[in-house]
């Protein structure tokens, strides 16, 4: 059982998000970062947003940062939720929306991947497509 | 009376607010600032999210920058409230969710305590108890 | 000729660094920047620095920002040089040592690449083989 | 074998390096990161300097973020040497002076500690201290 991500993964889990995204027709920009939520590995497809790269980073950075899906997040950080503030509250890496998802072995978080590119639903729907990949690794 | 945050007391408060979250089932970073709002110690849980050791220490850092607990200021930086934009308008260190709870000596404010890990009531339960043994030191 | 870094070129690019790294037994940290001097494909070898994501990074950018190798810019930033306090000058994403090369296309700089994670010497050799390669393509 | 740095681990590391400072007299701030760099726990003795919090951070930080002691990065860092600039590329998290000692266990680097409130070499041995007491747990 995988205790890290390691870069060959970590390259499986982009390309299965990368078909994902060519199939909904959306250039993405994916990221995938390890147990201790840095970087291991990054890819923005032709033509996908230039403001996405680092939000999609953020992504992966935030869903691992708090072993949960961004999209979970979302729901508890809006104006008069619990958590509200969380994003503003930090140096700019939090995400609060859709499309970051964590990466597991064993039923642990050992890493995330990032989406952004798309509407927020097309978004988690890639990172969705890099987590099965790399569960089923 | 102490006027100030000493390292032995910070540890302390640390140490119980440790306990109640060992209680609760859920690892907690939990911060303490002295009465000039710096950090003085700092404790991060087995297994306590990576995204909340900067709002621990943010928590703890606002608890003491305003003298009042992060929950109040949750309060009133509501969309359509007075202090609205206090978390956005620095340099990212207002954290307006609760968890942050002022240190006090003699009805004075000498420092804080701040915890990040786990639901808002959670976190501020962790504070209270690490700002309880403060008090009765 | 192309205009501008496709993803399929970066990943081309990297690989062939990474090839480079491999034979040279260290593990680094490697990113392809566009014509916008915009990320476009980062890859950490497992165990390369985590100090050397940002470092590999900025490399590449500034490569590209400057259309010439980090290694120049290094021999003209030092105290006493006419470029010294270039890295200093900007929000830190400069890098002054070697690492760092633009990636060309009929002459012209379409984008860049930059290697951090063992001797700059070693850095600036992986750089070239993910620039050759991608001169090649 | 360790593969990560506890809380216990960090503390136990902390209290050795704080007798080490008690007996050069000289009140310290130490932190101690964990194997992906972030901060497990942190502790400032009374009376250490204010300026020193931020960078006992960024020394733990950089010994691990580089697999090597901050005195031996301070090494190869100056002006004219082959990473002179290393420090201003990047945010603002890498120290080039002594102070930062990676945390091994089996030979591998699985954190590191930092130490910032005296002279350089005093700041090296109160982090060796930790260092040797973490290797020896």
């Amino acid at each position: 059982m995988p205790t890290d991500v390691t870069l060959q993964a970590a390259v499986a889990a982009i390309e299965a998000a990368r078909q994902k995204a060519d199939k909904l027709g959306v250039p993405m920009n994916i990221a995938v970062v390890d147990a201790g939520a840095n970087l291991v590995a990054f890819a923005r497809m032709d033509g996908a947003w230039l403001g996405s790269i680092e939000i999609a980073c953020n992504k992966a950075y935030t869903a691992r940062a708090f072993d949960m899906p961004t999209k979970e997040l979302a729901k508890i950080s809006q104006p008069g939720d619990p958590a509200y503030g969380i994003a503003s509250s930090t140096q700019h890496r939090i995400a609060i929306f859709p499309g970051g998802i964590p990466l597991k072995a064993g039923g642990k978080v050992v890493g995330a991947v990032g989406v952004s590119g798309g509407k927020p639903d097309q978004d988690h729907a890639v990172a969705e497509a890099g987590a099965e990949a790399f569960g089923a690794s």
